[in-house]
């Protein structure tokens, strides 16, 4: 490589991305000098054990243990920060910009819970922090938001953005296997953890939209006051019944803007066969996004991995060498007070509901007229036989308030002939 | 709007996208500001007529007949082409970059074709040229390949890149029209121009192809050494032997790095149904790619229309007017040289025919055996009885060269009790 302006990074974390970023710069660095005339140098790395092997090496002088080595060198311009977790990613990205370092990041917990207040601070530094790869991994999500439709007003984002969980559904719905399965399948994979309770519960999906929504609406969110329902109540049953009504269950993150205010949730729905989020299969993700201007756009790629994530740390880097929307222009950054959310309650739906019954004549007129005498009318109904005397029956509402919604199924569920569960999703419009 | 850095703007044109820019300016300009700092006027605008009444009326003298008194015009840092066509638009471009303007254009046929010396020049002058607008209409294109996935070697993309094409296909394979009723719904619909033959011949595709090939592979491509093929011969019979066999066909543009060059192409072909691509319906528009890092992706959107078309335009406005990537730091510019082409005949391919038999015994043997002979090995196979002593019988090849498949082909058309002519598709691998 002998052309371009030399560029010497800093790198915290030597892990499964950074292990990604170090290959790339090894593998594609002519390419990318090439496109860019940016010729990229891991001068510094902060691990654990400088001693271990590495599927890259590079040399031995590069690593320390020292994380001030790497935040305080004059010849490092940008920070990439690879560690996870809030602490001490979180004070080390701040001195690093205190040090007059760009920072990229792939850490989607700290951009959550405290990307605002590290915004703030790159501004008064007067550099920025690029974080593509915390949200969809190498998916552009962030640039497109941010730059490509800068100009419209986002109506709502909707993401399938967990990898584990649609791999999942995915086998349920392909393979028809039921949740353990399925759950047992992805952690054999490597698509799911040991403890996979972060993705299967939605938390995951949430901070990832937590970070979306900010962009989208420009506006800091916190996550922790998102509505949150994982997919564990989602069975078989289920996805067979969605099939049969011309749906499939996808675990669904979603930013509207209301009157008022914002409503983000993540919670299993059904999705139209037709909807263009319906083909998102197996590990992969994508966001659907309705702007004023550009109608309906949709970016689907994989969400993880460490090449994929390490493509977007990349592109980060470029951008922070071509101080690319460097907060010293003010840019970005006008918004960063506290943003209203309003409740799930606020939102009109379709549900989704099964019931099981007893199956005797009756049962079904019943609960219909419950329904009926709430003013919630129905849409679509299916009512089959199984054994023993039980019957199931699934029903589809029209546009309903959650609160309406919610008061009728009380009443539906202290019928003497309804089970005292059934099985509640929302439909996507 | 009271903050912001003010930026004053000139445009050359105001038709539709022209109209919707300064819709955009007057509807979101507030918005604009406050996500970007920057407050955009319409300073100058040529017109053909001042006098005529527009959707949005901007002060008399904003409106000129002089193209220089926009170029020339000092407050003026970005000037927007959205003339279309291949003159005046190229000279007054040239004009602009040599008046130190960075230009931002929606003009398809002359970037395809002049994009590589308007960039040579942009270059010369220390300037750039924006034109994420020129392909893929209101989708992220040109940033997301030139950016968001620069550190990846992209192997191929594959794009649905013409809407009055998807649209055609889409009505023939959805609501059983044949070609001359779906075009004509088209065109009722302002899907179609009066004149379909740029969009139905695979011209359009082809242009929009080579300006996102070069931006892909990073080398300039010459329009007019692709090879390409129009949507007529697609018959209602092709589509639904497709669908028989798992596919739908689409009008496809792909671009292909192989050993020694690049193939790019644009041509119907079946796509299979659990492709991303296949739910790419009606109108809409998706760029699929392949990069060595991140894998799958695929961005999806409306490829045409003012307000997303003008969205994409903004967009670049604000890059311009943050210099980002400006041409002056040397970026993106370095491979501006002659790319080679190979012939599609270099490929490898799956192929689907249909061919119009004799319905007697022996036929169907006689022409398994052609395919045979030279080697063709055939995947999946439909014969059907029609009527008049008729049989129509549908083949799909595994992989076989162009040149094999075109020997066997000739051949079997030889063949006494095959009629003269079929329908032939490859098939997306």
């Amino acid at each position: 490589m002998s052309f371009g302006k030399a560029v010497k990074i800093g790198m915290l974390g030597m892990g499964t991305v950074g292990g990604g970023v170090a290959q790339i710069i090894e593998r594609n660095g002519e390419l990318l000098a090439g496109k860019t005339d940016i010729n990229l140098t891991l001068q510094r790395v902060l691990v654990r054990d400088p001693s271990r092997r590495r599927a890259v090496d590079l040399p031995p002088q590069t690593y320390t243990t020292d994380p001030d080595v790497v935040i305080r060198d004059p010849a490092i311009s940008v920070v990439v920060e690879l560690m996870g977790g809030i602490e001490p990613a979180r004070t080390l990205i701040s001195a690093a910009l205190k040090e007059n370092k760009d920072v990229v990041t792939a850490n989607k917990d700290l951009m959550a819970q405290h990307g605002r207040e590290l915004l703030q601070l790159a501004r008064r530094c007067g550099r920025n922090i690029y974080y593509e790869a915390s949200a969809g991994g190498g998916i552009p999500l962030v640039r497109p938001l941010k730059h490509c439709l800068v100009a419209n007003r986002i109506k709502c984002i909707i993401g399938i953005i967990n990898g584990t969980t649609n791999y999942i559904l995915t086998r349920m719905s392909c393979d028809d296997m039921d949740f353990q399965e399925a759950l047992a399948r992805a952690q054999k994979l490597g698509f799911a953890e040991a403890d996979p309770s972060s993705d299967i519960e939605g938390r995951d999906a949430a901070y990832k939209l937590a970070i979306l929504a900010g962009i989208a609406f420009n506006c800091p969110v916190d996550p922790g006051e998102l509505s949150i329902e994982g997919i564990k109540n989602v069975t078989r049953a289920d996805i067979h019944y969605a099939r049969e009504l011309g749906y499939t269950i996808k675990l669904l993150a979603i930013g509207e803007e209301k009157p008022g205010g914002l409503v983000l949730r993540v919670h299993p729905a059904l999705v139209s066969l037709a909807h263009p989020l319906a083909s998102v299969h197996d590990e992969f993700n994508a966001l659907f996004i309705e702007g004023d201007l550009i109608g309906e756009a949709m970016f689907y790629g994989r969400g993880a991995g460490a090449l994929p994530t390490a493509s977007a740390v990349v592109a980060d880097i470029i951008d922070a060498v071509r101080s690319y929307e460097r907060a010293d222009k003010g840019l970005y950054a006008n918004n960063l007070g506290k943003t209203k959310l309003l409740p799930v309650s606020v939102l009109n739906s379709r549900f989704y509901v099964r019931f099981l019954a007893q199956d005797r004549p009756g049962v079904f007129g019943a609960l219909a007229t419950v329904f009926g005498d709430e003013g919630v009318s129905l849409d679509m109904i299916i009512q089959k036989r199984k054994k023993n005397g039980i019957a199931e029956i699934v029903l589809v509402t029209h546009d309903v308030s959650e609160e309406r919604f919610n008061r009728s199924l009380e009443k539906a569920l202290r019928l003497p002939s309804i089970q005292p569960d059934a099985g509640v999703f929302r439909v996507l419009a």
